[in-house]
């Protein structure tokens, strides 16, 4: 594969504050970045002088973005897959459109965790209220109906407790391709983020057990507390997963944990293609940062070491107002501060996160 | 003193390493960084779209850079006293020009460690080839002459061993204000890197011991071995320096350690006004960096936790062609590699380092 040496330049598709931290971590192996996003607003164009503001099918624009780079990445899944396609003809992307076509859809990311022999929630596709109605009499309630597409934070999703509650939740699809997953009794979620190298090497991060609120992670700790062996098949269920999609990269996959009969048992919840907001720890609990990771794969270098330098690593987000605190969390020894440089603090926005390690 | 609240803008002035790895850390807590330098091809502009290539004495210029900042500090000692001074009428300067004029002057800079009790080499100010004969007379030899303003890494340097190198070591400084150093028999040369907050908050990191190579940081190891007290003392007499200098920010002052009857015995060596090279092991090996604690103390933010996440750091440097082996490097486990993006190898450049902590 070919090796982006220092001086090379990462192209990263997507400008938010997941681009600027794979920045940060490109910078510190002496690589540039060039970001390619819409928006002139975005977090990582405060830390690159390399940028392109263009839409995801202006052709011209990502011809001469690919001539000004050596490797393509992007820290953001609902990037077209056209778009990557197009890159794809004139440099290296990596990960490639494959994965990005199956994370893009939940019904493929299902299909291909069941081909692997992982768990998944019942699901079926959906698209119509009338198909939509059939699937809850044959699934059973409660059921969770989701947009097979370009869903996050908890957005594009509703609940179905009763089946009266089928027209509002179809209604609020907007007739998009739907997915209805049966409810996942769980009692944690965990997420196992892993990279795999360009020479196939798969090295993964402690397993994270993670909560949300608001469906927005909140907290994100590191050792997962699981039982037995269950940390090992998490990191293997994704190693499988990985190489099932030819990944070069830091992908994540999420789990569902249920207690069965005493035991641990994992469901694969979704597969995100990219650096993930449950490693954020490793930045300062691990070896080598998600980031780094992430940058040493897409260039083709050796990958680095995913141990952990402390017992314990916890990551707690700062949403919307949260970042209000930001002088008290620098005044707390040992709080590990990260703050993405938004201007603008709106209700469910990420705008930094703290790690406390050990 | 005025904080600088995340989205603020820290100026630097200088665009080398130092500045790059400075804007990171700023970065990271979600301000932005105005690099003011004069060459497009410092290393620190990969690392931000926010310049101005200008000389240090264009006042229109660094108006608008004053205008476009919220506070100004510098990453380089040799930036003139007159251009911080005219910056100082329109925005904060930390560490200002008083402790700048210090730094660039090792006259002003070993009186000041004498009025604070400190020991340093015996020496003179020599501004002719006779004076300089007189000195050496009075002062015995092996001496060394060096200019005594605007040296770094052995540049501007001569040995005296025997009475008729005189001639030849005077020629060297090309009739510059010189400055003749007894010679100092020490044992090591160690270093203490600290910061200063706008409070006069003291934290210092731990004392870290420096080996040379042909006059240029090799390797810096922490903690340095020394014997009984004399780390905090040590650490006692940089905190009097900053005292003395009404010090905002990082600083680093050398010494010779000398072995007398058994005892470590403290010379002042020489006084940096920024972050040093002695203190990249702090990127990985101390629950703070550095550069993030200079940014914390130039932005009146609260400073973070020196101490040591692991019981010894080593960071080498990088010099020149040494950068050729990045690969095998990135490739060493638990090597923690830092590039500076430089494009020419020249011998004696500083390329980049790699920390081994633990």
């Amino acid at each position: 594969m070919t090796q982006v040496a220092p001086g090379g330049t990462i192209g990263i598709l997507g400008g938010g504050q997941l681009g600027r931290m794979l920045a940060a971590a490109a910078h510190r192996l002496g690589l540039k970045v060039h970001i390619y996003c819409q928006d002139a607003d975005e977090p990582a164009l405060d830390v690159t002088p390399h940028r392109t503001l263009a839409a995801w099918d202006d052709e011209a624009a990502l011809l001469a973005f690919a001539n000004a780079v050596d490797v393509v990445t992007f820290e953001f899944e609902n990037v077209p897959v056209a778009t990557v396609e197009f890159l794809e003809k004139h440099r290296p992307v990596r990960p490639g459109s494959k994965a990005l076509g199956v994370a893009q859809d939940r019904i493929k990311e299902k299909w291909l965790a069941r081909d692997l022999k992982a768990m998944t929630a019942n699901f079926a596709g959906v698209g119509s209220l009338e198909e939509l109605l059939a699937r809850i009499d044959q699934m059973g309630l409660p059921a969770i109906l989701k947009t097979n597409r370009f869903g996050y934070d908890g957005k594009g999703q509703a609940k179905i407790l009763e089946r009266s509650d089928a027209e509002a939740a179809w209604a609020a699809m907007q007739n998009q391709p739907s997915i209805l997953e049966g409810f996942v009794p769980f009692r944690s979620e965990v997420s196992v983020v892993a990279a795999r190298g360009g020479d196939g090497a798969f090295v993964p991060f402690a397993v994270t057990e993670n909560v949300h609120r608001n469906h927005i992670l909140h907290t994100a700790t590191a050792p997962a507390r699981l039982s037995g062996d269950v940390a090992a098949e998490a990191a293997d269920i994704t190693r499988r997963i990985a190489e099932a999609l030819d990944y070069v990269g830091v992908l994540a996959v999420e789990f569902f944990v249920l207690a069965f009969d005493g035991e641990d048992v994992l469901y694969v919840n979704e597969i995100a293609p990219r650096v993930h907001n449950s490693g954020h720890w490793t930045q300062d609990g691990a070896v080598t940062s998600q980031f780094e990771q992430h940058i040493r794969a897409v260039a083709s270098w050796p990958l680095g070491s995913a141990a952990m330098t402390a017992p314990k690593a916890v990551m707690t987000n700062l949403i919307g107002d949260d970042v209000a605190a930001w002088a008290s969390l620098a005044a707390e020894p040992g709080a590990h501060v990260h703050l993405y440089g938004k201007r603008e603090a709106r209700p469910g926005r990420k705008m930094g996160h703290v790690n406390r390690i050990g």
